[in-house]
């Protein structure tokens, strides 16, 4: 049995209940599943400027967590905020939705388009794909909307710009599979892959079954250099309680 | 429930034993396994001659058991063998041990090491790594041993031999993680993490991993084109019955 | 005098006959050429299913083909099916049409586009691109045709679908040189430079000049490492015949 | 007249005063500077979890400095810690250490290497070297000191093993000159130079020498798109002051 | 004080006035500048062909001007003609306007586009581009207009080509700033940002910018390999007063 | 038959009688061979500056040489001096050493190292290398002597080294075939192939026979962009003659 924990790295909760419904319909029957978000920070994450401050936040919540036996993190945001400073703070693995998702992407098809919701997304994710080293087979495309259009009224409206950026990545660059390029997508997945007709990959669903993955075999971040371990120091002001020394 | 076909792609019969002793406590326990070999071929998997041969074994395996409702391929070799065409031939996801094992590893750490037996093989795995994205964090290096070593009487010294090339990387490269390169070493993964102090991953387990996750989310193979259905068309002499007319 | 063999890895006698005029009338006057293909295997190549088939049958004729003398092998498919594998069999230089074809291409032009027949073919010829580092200056484009549609009543408008490939990328992707993508439009090269007005290369003739010329400064496959002879074992089944040993 | 901000990202007032006396060395006349750090945060940033905590604190400083017109930023730490964040924060120019040093190197030497204080900085190092597309001709290495051995009694044995690792990195790996990997390194630079008998390029001064040219010719950060102003939204909790919609 | 020389390395006088008038408003109060073009060559540099001629040109400047105690050259022609070559005559740092305008547009943008006028031109920058390691953010486009045409009658004509092209790029390439390719445009940067709302940056404000805090920080190109000075021998026939010995 | 020309581009008459020996024993028996150097010009090249005069130098004699009807040139310099802008000058396929030498290594070893005789050299290697896309697979090293020792008196000596530094590159870089860095090592490859037991491959010989396979299909530079004829204009001083329009 492995504990999963799903951290929205922002503070909507309605966000961060779409997500605990897909975890908890995702994870393997043996496994158990908490998902919750941070006590502070800005409602949601759309650029450097909002990332900067949902890191904070997403370690606060490992930091209380840890303790408690947590052996796998899922950082439930595509711009996988926070991931690299995550993996210092604990040993548990620690995966973010677009690293997820484009591992299995790159299974599925020789090409494959990222689908985010608005156009001002698609540099950093590019940059973040170039990091994972997929950028030769991953193009990023916008559906140029907003990531609370696809709830309440404006939900259809949503999904059918979603399938029509798809549909053109389909066709104008070649993209054999789609990736959901926001968590706030989770729950389209499925219906998107029969319209389309191409395999959907939802990045939620896929960090937690890489993270269970890595659990079950007790694999753990490795300590040596890149992850390791914060050197104790002082923390001032705001930041005293987060100083390494107290982790 | 999901069944997982691991597939030996070479005749060396203790070899898939030892695989399907590996896949058997690697699995969840809702999922099933099965590990098997072809019916003709090398006896083992030593370059690219022998790679030829083997990946029409292992798609006669995949021709067999497909019918029968397989939900994911795991081609149990560390060359990853035959995996294109495989991934032609099923709709179930199809995943090598390298391609696993690197995308585990690429979540554990900033750098790490293929540590493979022979010296021969180092070339054909770092256009592997390559083609998988990976060479900028992987090196790819061998501990002077072949596969068999790691059976009987020299079984010690070869894990020595193994021991001290991944020792080596992690001072001289930098590598922070280690990679099982070669099936037949599956059985080593827990020790040596315990000797080093570093993760250790196994392709066996971890393509495992990911194919179970895979097939948990019904996601397929895109048919789109790179793995289209191969056309239907005449095959002749001893291939006739290979024909994809007849999949 | 070199010796120089010129395998369609298919069993299309007819494509067989293409190539041999092609290659008679391409090598020097001091050289001779054979064209032949299999006993066995797949009437046409289409996608990596097909090309699995097809290596064994190409390294079927060379080992037959080697004790004769043979200075060089041209491998007359423009995927470059078995390459890699043909070199551990035989020290005679090896070549594919891609490689061939590409190299010929960057000494002349400082962009280029590969025009192949059928789209599916368009990323496994990306993937070999890239293998061959040639990824940044080449692009690959599909005429939207059946390589037989080169044949018989549909030649014209085949030519013709090749030509406005070939025309639009010279305009939209600003190839400066257009590699005919298949080994089937090898007798059209000298008509499309005359219609575009821009170098087309032709990979049977480019391989085949290539491999001449390794021949005539006696340079031979490296054993060393990548290309090493593959290792004595035990083959079964119906590849017995094939078994290393026996090379 | 430009009026440059240079922000030590982390809490150690004895760092930021030697900043300050390098920049004000280094400040055309004409221009002025200003040199602080943050009210909070880390006394040190030592790897990816004191960078998220010191971002918040660069973001802290900029938001106080910017309406008192500011021309350009230097983010005093040589991991550059928070800049694409503090891009999005203001339009005036920022600019990192390693950033600015990177291209002042760039132009001086066909090869070069960082030369940082500890181990555990190379490999993010070599992350964000690659972000800047300088990975081909730069490598990192690492004098096995800490920062703060630069200081007080053990400055002699640190500028020793600095010197050791250049020279080191000048004969091994090529290099042709040398960057100063480290903030706190930012005096010893012409001292070095001369020792070694090739360019070394400090990043506080490569990074104000930067940021005062683009100031001179009034270029500012593209709104555009990847450093776009943060749409308002809520912030809640202890970074209610920090929302987007306030700045 | 520093002493910039502006050299452009083509005989048109006119081209040569323009720049020098851009660089005298261009450089700190404090420092001097002088901008002129050699005695000899072509008349402007279209191609490889004129760069050959023009690098000997630039050589000849640069070897009357260097006893005369130069602090740092800009080579006034967007591609970098002769700068390699420049940096083995002299120890002042030496830039071109490509790679200083890179350097400058790489801190304000994530994306960005080099406009230069004749299409011609976008092949041999866009392997610039790639030789400075900026190939992933920067996209090459022409404006379809001659250089000349920025001056006279057709100004206005030209203006609004290098318009049209800049915003087709900015809405089709994602591009998020501008670069001028063309010292011949070296005057309507500003004109051209406030049209467009975004910044654009002209080559030889940015690379005065450049060679000006190099200067100011006496750093000095490194003389230890690429490039070193040219050993002592023996030129001949026209070139013979341009020998190494008596640099 | 085709008339290949081989230019040495500096002034030695010895160097170039040397190449012209090898060339004549290389080209086919049907073709003929013109070796011949400029009339200006420096006596070697050694670095940026002296092919700055060189490559006018080669231009001269293409110049010449064309009206005269050459099918194929050969630029006889391992760094490649001036190919691109003789690519501009004439119609008939230009080739130099280092790519020919590649382009016939990349089909014959999975690695291999190009073995130059300074140390200088390195860098600029390398970056060409880089150029031809092959820089993943290629490395470069230096012997430790002049190339002028490689006559005379100090000619086993410096067979030795070299010797000595391939020996090492196959052991310690994994190359699996030597490329001899220098047109000046021309006559050594036979025997240091014997001694090494690895391909050896020499530039001047694999670029004739590059050059001659693309003169015997009658391909031809791309006029197309890249390589375009370069556009009338006035030439001032010393260089008058080579105005384009006289060409």
């Amino acid at each position: 049995m492995s504990k999963i924990a799903v951290i929205n790295p922002n503070m909507s909760a309605g966000f961060t209940d779409k997500i605990r419904t897909q975890a908890q319909r995702t994870v393997y029957p043996h496994n158990q599943v908490v998902a919750l978000n941070p006590d502070f920070g800005p409602d949601s994450i759309e650029g450097y400027y909002d990332e900067a401050f949902a890191s904070v936040g997403l370690l606060s919540v490992i930091r209380k967590l840890d303790p408690t036996g947590i052996d796998g993190y899922v950082v439930a945001c595509f711009d996988d905020t926070g991931v690299d400073a995550a993996r210092c703070l604990t040993q548990a693995p620690v995966m973010g939705l677009c690293e997820g998702a484009i591992r299995f992407a790159q299974a599925l098809a020789g090409r494959y388009a990222i689908v985010t919701p608005m156009f001002v997304s698609v540099r950093p994710l590019e940059h973040l794909v170039r990091k994972y080293g997929a950028d030769r087979d991953c193009v990023v495309r916008a559906a140029g909307v907003r990531t609370l259009d696809f709830e309440g009224e404006n939900a259809t409206r949503a999904y059918n710009a979603l399938y029509g950026a798809a549909q053109k990545s389909l066709r104008d660059d070649g993209a054999e599979a789609i990736v959901l390029g926001c968590a706030g997508m989770t729950d389209v997945a499925e219906h998107l892959s029969a319209d389309l007709g191409v395999p959907v990959i939802d990045g939620v669903q896929a960090a937690i079954k890489m993270v269970e993955g890595l659990a079950a075999l007790q694999l753990t971040t490795s300590k040596h250099s890149t992850y390791g371990t914060p050197p104790a120091k002082s923390y001032h002001g705001m930041f005293e309680g987060f100083a390494p020394a107290s982790i």
